[in-house]
């Protein structure tokens, strides 16, 4: 059994952790810090989890000895308290975004801070087990990417390897995303009645997952992020204008994809003919672990709409981390991710 | 041309009042106050304003003489400054609650306080203009009834001349109601992924307009609140059981209704034999003033089902207020409240 | 391992079927018929089953010989079947209405249609474990409750055993509920633009599933059935008058549902002072087997409230179904019925 | 007063014109035809016109002599009866797509079939108001521009006149789109529990408006359309790469929108620096005419992101319908179109 506790279980990547974990074979849940509701019983705050997990919320000063700590704190916190971690566990997995970029002029251009434990950060590995999973193994500490840059880094990671794309290529990330991804802390721009309905482009450029990206895939990627109607769930359309030269066909992508994730468990290569499914759809994700990969092409004018589809609190977030720790745990990769999503939903 | 203010006009009330007054021929607006959004502009709250009101915020302290002053404030705010609003303008409309009620010791039992300005209640009227329409020029001060007790009085009035029920009737008001009914605040439970997607009866007993039916039309109705996935409207579901001695007809229920609302500009008696929308439907009231009641009997076990529908911002709160300015300065009833709502929608 | 045959596994009690059975570590899914989709993949229809069946849909003459028939055919459909599944398997669980009411008056009454097996309706047994988990093992044919009667079912038996209520009470169950319980075929009442932020209530009075409590538990309770903008769920209102002469209070209440549901795994009582979720909301259930009842008492006018939410899909229909299953075979009652639910959704 | 008659009224396009029509002061609705609902109330089809138009619909063959025919036929019908529509009315307003194209060849790459009234093509005005209002007493047969194409053409017209993008520019328009705009009949992708919570990509490449925006703007504009869960609304995200030689600021581009459109009834520049509401959002534009128009540049990449929001049934439709009635018979542009929009909703 992997001991492991949970620094800020009162958010929602916490809550989808326990939710996760809960059900894990090989996993006892420790310790669950929240800030602000000490004390207070697990599910008061999630409460799909009542009946299953019968604890309560502790401080960060209650933290024992674990084997794994899951940090999942609002942004640029974790770096403010990572030498205490380090203290306590072995090994730990960052779901925030404090040691995701390498380099500190890019952090402090989106993050509009300095970085607090710079020295640390070249111990964490910016984990997409899907692309390299081979370094696990050889890392303690992990830092798991944003959940609109999941669903880019997936979607593109095989155009890079086969030279479709490079620095050069101008790319745009059309990001549709749930309101779940706003975190769990109310605001007026979650407040129902303004956010219902909404389709609602609340980072036009700019988004600061363009800066992980960059540094992951050398891809100068341009987001632009709409809030839409719906909790859980990221459509990311990507389009491309390939070069010229290049004389792609439908089939082609279709082999390129097939060949980096015919074996992959949460990657699943979506291209229908027909039917109303044809292509990613979050919603039929919710809960599981899947990215769902899907394109099409326009050959006469050279462009390329690859559409990607995930849960942004699993596999954008704690459904990752788990199978980051599966990996690294030697546990069959899939354990505790089996979910298989609900339809209709 | 009357020339009104709006005390509170940041709220989902008072930018409802704007939305109607600024379309009314016979309304000059005056001053609005907000308390946190001082020297904004309307349109940065109520965005459906731009380009149509081009004023700012102001303090409670920058009122002006008036005619008319509408109070939109949250319940037990306009009790503590009654007096300076009465010397600022002839005429007051409160669309808050703290002069529906008479009776002080039902106004305390309900809103756990004492009444602040407990000799000025008896000079407002409570007010639906279907019902009380001929005392409004008797009256100077109005008060308007809660969104949830107007529909809930509509459809019981009717019944109430007729003898059909009374005190003594078990009445069941089964009501569903969208978010916008819980004002303009942010909180944990408008927190758009809490809120969405919810049937959470969060008022199961105990409701508070229970007190002004009571008042109103002395009948013990007890109300059960359920939110639901809409932003704006309520539909009421009113069970009753009515004596065994009567031997009520569908048709006879018609007559009922029609006898006292057939003339009403804005009540409508839905009851069609086919087709999606038989019984009335919030959603195609939103915008609109209107009121749309229907029902059925189940002649075995003398069971009746009256559902009525309407825009809680507007028939129940903003609308309803400026019905009843029209009628009191003798301007036709429907000015300002033509909106004929949409669909689909 | 039990071999398993789906007919009618295309519609939504089918996919929800599937998408439990597929994960059941003791069932191995023989055919899967459907009379619109021969010959598609069954992915087709339930898209969320990618890469976890590969099989594809049948007629129902390529049915054969399996242990248990699960039949999900839409209502009064497999009465017309009934004699050619019993050939085929030793066990059937039928999802739909044909065979729930022994009373064949009733059952016209209701259904407006006589019906075509009446001699094989005494073998059924009317089955909600929580209730009559020891007579499963008697019967050899299982009819499970519609969605709705589940819920009011288990919210009504404790009081009916403790004689709280009886044939005499006055009992409303105000129904909320999702669209897919209106199955999967599309028509204009489940269109989008139409279905869409509807509080429509659909069924007034004259509920189908009053005859089944009626049967059942010997209650007459009147259904008042409302749709909500909401995909999967039901939440019951059920609304009690109880004797005048009973001095219930919410305590006593308590105990007796945790008296008769205290070690049910599927029941959990919730009645929290504070939180969000301080009673029962279905959207926590999706996809869960979970009924939770929560109640509030008004001891002043002996009014009782008591409210159970469900997934409609599956304990209100499949999880049921694959719960009398478990029992049946002697496995572990919660085998492949454990997803916790998501949250926040 | 103009007579006015309406084909194919029962549709979402036809029921929006009569929605407007019915208030319009200067409008006499004659004949409203449909195909499935001859002798019908119009109220049956579009509840929100109870009490306000008491008519059936009729039949094509019952049509009689007008001064304006609307058509609001789906795609590709007005051309099979466009000679009898001409023998009817001097003039006539055609809703669909079928008179858009003036180039045949572009015309049957994109509808698949071949024009059956090529003749006429030449005697109708492709109308925007904000763009050829001049043009429009030359002529009296029109055709409105698809809903889509009328978001997209009005964000990009300035930049064309300043010669800002051109032929060779590469433009994606992004488009999130409601469900309404797939029209009024039912099918399995407009089935609640299937389309609710989609963010489905149905049409990736190749979108039909992209033939229109190519004729009027002389523009190749890559359209990727996405339906949300919304029943009216489009935002249109439009993606620019202007040329690197070009050195635009953020306030070069207001000057640029603000010298087209600074008088324009209909059109607002949205860019507030703060506030929920800094960019087009299209669910307060709901029954509104209104084309809000917002944009961001990143200067260092040259990319533009336009923004553009409109009611897909209004100003993508019935509403831009009218406004060109209201030019070409010589009344005030906004009558009828004065409606200012719902907040919250």
């Amino acid at each position: 059994m992997i001991k492991v506790s949970i620094v800020g279980g009162s958010g929602y990547g916490g809550g989808e952790l326990l939710r996760i974990l809960t059900n894990h074979p090989y996993v006892e849940i420790n310790k669950i810090t929240s800030k602000n509701y000490i004390g207070k019983q697990i599910s008061f705050i999630h409460p799909n989890l009542r009946n299953k997990i019968n604890k309560v919320f502790c401080s960060l000063e209650e933290l024992e000895k674990c084997d794994l700590l899951f940090i999942a704190l609002p942004n640029l916190e974790s770096m403010k308290y990572i030498e205490k971690f380090s203290s306590l566990a072995n090994y730990i997995i960052d779901l925030g975004a404090d040691f995701r970029l390498k380099n500190l002029e890019l952090f402090e251009k989106y993050y509009q801070t300095k970085h607090l434990s710079p020295d640390l950060i070249n111990k964490f590995l910016y984990t997409i087990p899907e692309i390299n999973r081979q370094e696990i193994k050889k890392y303690k500490y992990f830092s798991c990417p944003g959940c609109e840059a999941t669903s880019i880094i997936l979607a593109l990671y095989p155009l890079v390897q086969e030279k479709i794309i490079n620095e050069k290529t101008k790319i745009i990330a059309d990001v549709k995303i749930g309101s779940s991804a706003a975190g769990s802390k109310p605001s007026l721009s979650t407040h129902h009645p303004e956010r219902n309905s909404v389709i609602r482009t609340y980072h036009p450029i700019n988004h600061r997952h363009e800066a992980e990206i960059k540094e992951f895939l050398n891809l100068n990627v341009e987001i632009t992020a709409t809030a839409v109607e719906i909790v859980r769930g990221i459509l990311s359309t990507t389009h491309i204008f390939f070069d010229g030269n290049q004389n792609l066909k439908e089939k082609d992508i279709w082999q390129i994809y097939f060949k980096y994730y015919q074996n992959e468990p949460f990657i699943r290569i979506i291209n229908q003919k027909e039917g109303l499914y044809r292509l990613p759809e979050p919603k039929i994700l919710w809960g599981t672990n899947y990215c769902d990969i899907g394109f099409k092409i326009n050959e006469e004018t050279k462009r390329l709409v690859i559409l990607s589809a995930i849960d942004n609190l699993v596999k954008g977030t704690a459904g990752q981390a788990v199978q980051i720790m599966n990996i690294l745990f030697n546990i069959e990769e899939k354990t505790g991710l089996d979910f298989i999503g609900l339809h209709p939903v």
